[in-house]
Formats: C-alpha cells, sequence, structure tokens
C-alpha cells in the first residue's frame, strides 16, 4: 500500500515536473534495471527445479522478491520478442515479423534489411519524459543498420553487439558482428572480442557485467534515475563462459554460462545494496524465448516440465522464467500466477516512471505494478504469433491451439528437431495443422506439458472455447498489422562498414546490392 | 558437529543399556517419522517447480531442512520399494521379485501368495531393541496373509490396508481390500471406508492424519521415543481427497490430494514444535516411486524434467522427492546432491537410534547422518532393477543402461504407456532391448532427461565406463538373491476372511484353492 501511494506520489510530482513545475527535493522515481536472458528456459533455474540448483544468485533474488510461474515472451524468437518488450507492443503491430510464408519465425541476421521503426515508440525514448538516462548492454538485434541503432531509438548509451554472436566469419562472404560503444564500433566478436569455440572460453559476460555495474555507479553518483536493459547473450549458441568459471558446473558449459550470469546477477544486486538504491531500483529477470533445445544438452537449457522449445507455440517456446525484486516496496517471498508477458515490462516501466502508455496506438502490455506490489491478478490472454499467424492463445488455464506446427518433415528429417525427445501424437506435427474451427484445447493446471487435449465432447471444453473465442475474435478484429519488417535480405546490408569502422581500419568492401526475400524455414 | 556428538552420545548410552546398565535421565534417541508417499512423482512439489506451486507446507519443510535432489526408490513399483525401505536391502536380496518373465516389475495384489520372509530383519524390529514403539499408517504391501502383517514384523501398531485401494469389487470375483486396526480388520475400502469413484470424495487422508496426530500425542505423553511410518496412498489412482480440499487445486484431483497432503504434514509439524519434541524427532519426506505417468494427469502426478514414469527405469521411475527435517540438527536451508536411496532410511534411522544395521546379512542403505548434519558426500552407486534384471546403474553424474525396455508393442498399442508424449529413439524402447556389452550412458548433470546418450567413441563414455563396470561387477557377483516371492498367485488367498471379520460378519466364502504363476505383463 505505501509503495502504491509512492507511486501516485512519483506519478503527481512528474506532471507537475512536465508543467515545468520544478520541485525541489522531490523523490526521484525508481531505477529500472532488466535483465533479459538470451535463449535461458524456464527450467534453468534453481528456484524452477533444475536439479542440479546451480543458481543461489537467482533463487535468493526470487525468495527477496516475487517469482512469477506463468510468465511469458511475445514471440519465440529473439528479435520480435525484444522488439515487444522494449514497445509493449506485440510483433504483429510493430512490424517484427514475415509474411514471406506461413506461420514462419523470423528475426534479424546481418542480412536483414529492416529493423525497428521510427514510428515505433520504445521504452527509453518515453522514459527520457521521465529524466531517465538509459544504457543497453548486450544484444539490440532490432535491426543492426545505422538508423535503428539503440542511441536512434532512445538509449543514451549502448555496450554491445546489433546481431548475435554467431561466428566466426572470413570477413569476405561474411562479415564478422561488430560490437559497438554507443555509436561507433570498437571492434568485432572472434577479433578484439575472442570467443574461443572450442574451449568456450570468453570474457564477454565480464565484460556486460563491467558495464552494469560502472553505469550504475555513475548514475547513482549523479542522483540521476536510471534505465538499464541488460541483455547479455551467453546461454545463446554458441554458449560461452569466462575462465573462473568454465568446468564449474554439473551441466557442463552451458551450465557453466548460468553460474556465471547467476554469479553476475549477485553482484549487481549486491552493488545496489552497497550503494543504498536497492529500495528505489526496480529489477526484473527474465528472458527472451524457451531454451534451444536444439542446441541441448551442451549448447541449450532446459524447459522444465513444458513441451517443446524455442522456435515453437508451445509452453517450452515461450513460458518464461521470471522474477521481480524491489525490496521495500515487493513483499519477499510472493509466488504469482498473474499471466505476465514481457510486454508488460514497457507499461510496468512507465508506470513506476510515473508515465501513462501512448494513447496513439494499440499497447498490449499490462501494468503489473498491482501484481507485484499487492498480489493482485489480472485475467489477460497471452497470444502466442508465428509469423503473422495466431497460433494459440492461453486464458486462465486454458490454452486453445489455432494451429500446430513444430517444424517441416523436410527439416526433420535432417534433424532439426525442436522437441527432441517428445512427441504428442497430433500435438507436435511437422505438417501445418488448421485448428481453427475445432482448436485443441489444454488445462495447463493439469497439463502443463500440453500432453492430453481436452475431448472436444466435454463441457470443460465448450466451456473453454466459450470464454476464449470472444476474446480472440476481439482481438483479430482490431489488429492492424505493422509493416513486415524481416521480409527483405541484401548481403549488401551486413555489417561490413559499421560507424567508425574507419578509426579502427576495419571497415570491410560490400558486396553489390541484391535484395531478395529472405528465406525462414520455420 | 554437535548433533553428531549427541548421536554417539545415544550410542554409548544404548550400548551401556543393552548392557543391563540403564542409565537413568538418560536422553532419549530420537523419534523417526517416514511421510512416504504413493505414486507421487518428483516434479510434484513447489520446491521441485511444479508450476502451480500448490505445497507451501513441504516448501517450508525442505527451507528448514535439507532437500534431496537425488534421492532413489529402490525399485519403480511400489510393493518392492517398500520392502526395501523397511529392511535396507535391495528387493533382489529380500525376495521382492519376479522370476516369471525377465525384467518384469511384480507386486502384492490381493492374490499374491507371498510377502516378507520371516527371515527378513525390518526396522521395526531392530528399533525395539532401542526402546521404540513403532506404528504405519497407511498402505503396508508387503504381503496381506496374516503371517506377512504388520505387528508381526515389529511394528506395535497399524491402522491401513495391506493392498491398493483397488475397486469397488463384487465381494464374489475379488473381496474388496480390508483395512485393519492392528491384527484386525476394521471394515473395507468402499464399504466401512467409502472412496467415491465419482466425485474422488474420501476421507481417508483425514484419518490418517488423526492417527498419526493421536500415535505422537500418546508416545510423547508416554515419553518414549517413536518410529511412526506414515504411508498413505492418496496420490495412487484412484485419487482422492477429503471434502474440504476437493476442487481446490489448480491441477484438478490429483492437486486437491496433494495439497491435502501438503495441509496435512504441515499440521504434523506443527505437532511436534507444538509438543516441543521437533528438535527431538527426525523426518524424513520420500515418495515410493516415480508418477504414475499412465493415469495423468487426472490421477497421475508429474516427474518433473525426467524422462518417463512409474514402472520404467528411467529416471521418471525412480528420482523421488526428498525432504530430510530435524530442526537444530540439520540446519536449514540445505540442498543435497548426494545420491540417496529410501534403503538408507533403514541404516540411518538405526543410526539415530544408535544401533548398528545386521551384520550377517548384505545392506544397501548408506547412513545419510554424515550427509544430513555435515553435508558430507559419499560416493555410492544406484541400482535399477525391474524383476532380477539390473537393468541401470547410476554412479555420480553417469548413468548407464544394461538393458532398455518400457513395455511391450502389444500393451503399447493397446494404449498402455509409461512414457506419454516422450520417445527417446533407442532409449524408450518397446522391445527389450540389451546393452550389457555397450551401455547407453548419460550424464544426468547436462541431461537429467536421459535424452542424449554419450557417443560411445569418446573419452568421456570410456572414462564412464572404466568406473561403472568394476562397481556393477562386484555387485553382481557378491549378490545372492533372495527366493522370489511374487511367482506364485491364488486367487484363494485374497481378503476373502481377514482376522476379525467374524466379529464384523464380513467373512466371505474362498474359492477353490488354484495356485498359478502370477502374470507381469511388465
Amino acid at each position: 500500500m505505501a509503495a502504491v501511494a509512492a507511486a501516485t506520489r512519483w506519478r503527481l510530482l512528474l506532471v507537475l515536473s512536465a508543467a515545468g513545475l520544478r520541485v525541489t527535493g522531490a523523490p526521484q522515481p525508481p531505477n529500472i534495471l532488466l535483465l533479459l536472458m538470451d535463449d535461458m528456459g524456464w527450467g534453468d533455474l534453481g528456484v524452477y527445479g533444475e536439479p542440479s540448483r546451480e543458481t543461489p544468485n537467482l533463487d535468493r533474488m526470487a525468495a527477496e522478491g516475487m517469482l512469477f510461474l506463468n510468465f511469458y515472451t511475445a514471440n519465440p524468437l529473439c528479435s520480435p520478442s525484444r522488439a515487444a518488450l522494449l514497445t509493449g507492443r506485440l510483433p504483429i503491430r510493430s512490424g517484427f515479423y514475415t509474411t514471406n510464408g506461413h506461420a514462419r519465425n523470423a528475426y534479424t541476421p546481418q542480412e536483414i534489411v529492416g529493423g525497428i521503426p521510427d514510428s515505433e515508440l520504445l521504452l527509453p525514448e518515453l522514459l527520457k519524459e521521465a529524466g531517465y538516462t538509459s544504457k543497453i548492454v548486450g544484444k539490440w538485434h532490432l535491426g543492426h543498420r545505422p538508423q535503428f541503432h539503440p542511441l536512434k531509438h532512445g538509449f543514451d548509451e549502448w555496450f554491445g553487439s546489433p546481431n548475435c554472436h554467431f561466428g566466426p566469419y572470413d570477413n569476405k562472404a561474411r562479415p564478422n558482428i561488430p560490437v559497438y560503444r554507443d555509436r561507433e564500433m570498437v571492434g568485432r566478436f572472434y577479433e578484439e572480442f575472442p570467443i574461443n569455440l572450442k574451449t568456450g572460453e570468453a570474457n564477454l559476460t565480464q565484460i556486460y557485467l563491467q558495464e552494469a555495474l560502472d553505469f550504475i555507479k555513475r548514475q547513482q553518483a549523479a542522483h540521476r534515475p536510471f534505465f538499464l536493459y541488460w541483455a547479455i547473450d551467453a546461454t545463446h549458441a554458441p554458449v560461452y563462459a569466462s575462465r573462473p568459471f568454465l568446468g564449474t558446473s554439473q551441466r557442463g558449459r552451458y551450465g557453466d554460462a548460468v553460474r556465471e550470469i547467476d554469479d553476475s546477477v549477485g553482484r549487481i544486486l549486491h552493488l545496489l545494496r552497497d550503494l543504498s538504491i536497492a529500495e528505489n531500483t526496480f529489477v526484473f529477470f527474465t528472458s527472451d524465448n524457451g531454451a534451444a533445445l536444439i542446441s541441448a544438452p551442451r549448447q541449450g537449457g532446459s524447459n522444465g516440465p513444458f513441451l517443446c522449445g524455442k522456435q515453437t507455440t508451445f509452453e517450452g517456446g515461450m513460458r518464461e522464467p521470471a522474477i521481480a525484486w524491489w525490496p521495500g516496496h515487493i513483499p519477499a517471498g510472493q509466488v504469482s500466477h498473474q499471466l505476465g508477458d514481457v510486454m508488460d515490462l514497457f507499461t510496468t516501466s512507465l508506470s513506476l516512471a510515473g508515465l501513462a502508455p501512448p494513447r496513439d496506438r494499440a499497447i498490449d502490455g499490462l501494468d503489473l505494478l498491482p501484481t507485484v506490489l499487492q498480489g493482485r491478478l489480472t485475467d489477460r490472454p497471452i497470444f502466442y504469433y508465428r509469423g503473422n499467424t495466431l497460433m494459440a492463445v492461453t486464458l486462465g488455464q486454458y490454452k486453445a491451439h489455432f494451429w500446430t506446427w513444430t517444424n517441416s518433415w523436410e527439416e526433420f528429417r535432417q534433424g532439426v528437431d525442436f522437441c527432441p525427445g517428445q512427441n504428442v501424437s497430433g500435438v507436435t506435427t511437422h505438417s501445418q495443422e488448421e485448428r481453427t474451427k475445432l482448436p485443441l484445447v489444454f488445462h495447463l493446471g493439469r497439463d502443463p506439458g500440453e500432453r492430453y487435449p481436452l475431448s472436444i465432447a466435454s463441457t470443460e471444453y465448450l466451456d473453454a472455447l466459450r470464454w476464449i473465442t470472444p476474446v480472440v475474435r476481439q482481438h483479430q478484429e482490431a489488429l492492424v498489422p505493422g509493416q513486415p519488417q524481416l521480409n527483405v535480405c541484401n548481403r549488401a546490408v551486413m555489417n561490413w562498414a559499421p560507424p567508425g569502422c574507419e578509426k579502427l581500419g576495419k571497415c570491410l568492401t560490400p558486396p553489390e546490392s541484391a535484395p531478395e526475400k529472405c528465406s525462414w524455414p520455420h
């Protein structure tokens, strides 16, 4: 209650402040720290049942805050998920999808032409109004071409890369991925920022940690509220860890990476306490999509009891670990069944800053403050998209699948398996099965693993559909899809000559421009 | 350290006491309370990641004590598992197996002729030497014929039934299962002890709870150390709960049963504290085998991230939830990776009582006191049997399968599925596949779900086998199998006329004796 009152007070103060009435000695809105993991799965944390229990810091964070059991991403793939987090909008609205094939996942490899449209309002742009300084550390993934960069979209600082750390490349067929400080590149992965694929050694998580600690200290010293988006990539394949962590996990290299992240989160929270700003910093930990089971067990994590993984719209593809931490405000030891979504971090952050979400566009994010501060539950749907196809929806405990698909038989026969060891007849299908007339419905409480569809003859099935159908209809009728950004690829737009390359002597010559439709196999 | 010293002191005192030197005012050895669940799975507790988090009391018990992550049963089926717990010996030694078929699970339905042999020494028999009063509440399952009953094998009191609560029967082809108080039946399931299969309502867990609370109070009042074996059966199909719990879980009826059990455990621990005997009562919570996925989701639980369930020798069949609780002795908030086994409860209980295990026979149980009191880890193998066939062994993080089998193609085609939704090629086989020459080896840390066998060409594979092979050879060379008890069935031995039936007018007439080989399909 006290916390809500405080939030209201900030909001009032910020309204006054926006009106030019500066209030001296007014309390600052809380800092916002979003810790976004890359391909980490629900089942990778001890607190979610990982049998090796190697995440003591994250488990403690959960014990000191609120653990979400039903928290989702907005897409089973990285770029659209991140676009959703920063815009508060489904990727279908912001344009972070493709129409090149039916129900295809798409992202931003370095041949992508598109990126985050200027028309989208990103969280750091809006937080500026409330006086926040914003930094992204790590992976951007909303377009690597200069017009799409973080500093063009509200961030004040950036340390990290625009794309995944795939490689090494020969800088002929493809350039290595650049690493930026703010507007200019400072090197490339596998060059100035080495990743040893054989040993798995890389210092990147340590560098990202230092960037976070330094930023927090600087903002605290300057008495400025900050938004830090810590979007590290250590559990995305190729998986890496720094030397002190290599070989320390019972889970192999993937576990080493998790341990280093866990340790880093512990250090960040420790610094907040040390600086006496823990009670003024809202921290949220989550991941961009489910564990990439296709890379497991050495390069991929665990989705616990859930079905399949990254790339799919089963629970393993989209249910995420999620912890909210804000000492003195969020009561310790809470567990919430609120259906949450990464898009809620947009709306919740605005609420923390005393700002209202934009009114000129549809916003899908929910303000989670009533949930984290008072334990309130709000009914809301979770939509599961692949491309512009609504694959499934969850409302309450019921999930209805309108389409089922993992990947094509052709890919599957070549060994591409998003559900290794799992096979639910009629559910994990390798042809795109339309179920819009008779959706497959699961009760996720009794059957979190999506193994037992409800009988279509049951009253429960009919009741569930009667609840879900109008919600879906309303969503679809009101939906205005954005211009798809992930349709066109061109080798000429790759990271040949990023800003700053001249200073480093690291500019490469791009090939002839040859735009083509991107190929999205699944 | 203080606790170990105390245990040593008891031992000394008990040695003096056994030598006739009564010590007045000597401290009592601790009470022992074993909470054994029936078909509850590793993944059914919040603390192990069950997504609905409906076990606050068990989660608290874990937070106040030690949670085991690698605790096993000695067999994937109830009767042999319970025989192992009470004898400290593998079922192959005590005779709790069948040789009617290769690698077949067997138990004690009411047509079974055999039961626990008199030559076996059961925990309550041994605890008598240290002055314990022992009670079993719930399911015995070590033979229903009078010579096998608990009071013939060391228990002082019994409330419960000798067999599973299957039914209702017509008392013609089969009698309903009797419920005993001590030596005599007091009624039958579905008659005096109703279970409503339609609504799922039954008061049995409440009755079992009262039996536990009353026993504890009586023993505390009499200042007698007690051994209480609380072997309730609410999560074994047919699943039931009492009215206040029905419909309260997010997980359906199975979850209602879990909630009632969780509440009951909370009440038991609360009573121990209320009576100020918590610091003098060692409590251990575990289950007899993995969740029966064949009955899921309405009548079966969850094995979390593990492969398959009850009846199989995959992790889902034999890895169990396990919590040790002993305030003031076991430090709070501990998590252990010790490979533990239900047979360890035999040896550990003796150790608590200051007794040594019998020296005239092989004992497989380990004394877990160094683990729970000091966090020590001891290397030891876990053997996975089906009948008299060693299917697999785990040592450290490595598990080697010598045989793989779930069930026959014939059964599988009829819908009997021990691994619903799971299918690991070459692992979850429906023919009995011998792997003794080239075992399938898994690293359970990286791959707890047994999905990715190590390459037989890898150094890791060879190293693992070099470690495991001599341990298995030693085990097999020294093994003296007991006389198999689960080979012969006879409808004439069913519960037609249990002791006490005359008083109740509930004796039924048995059919002609017709001994036959029991049929064990899987």
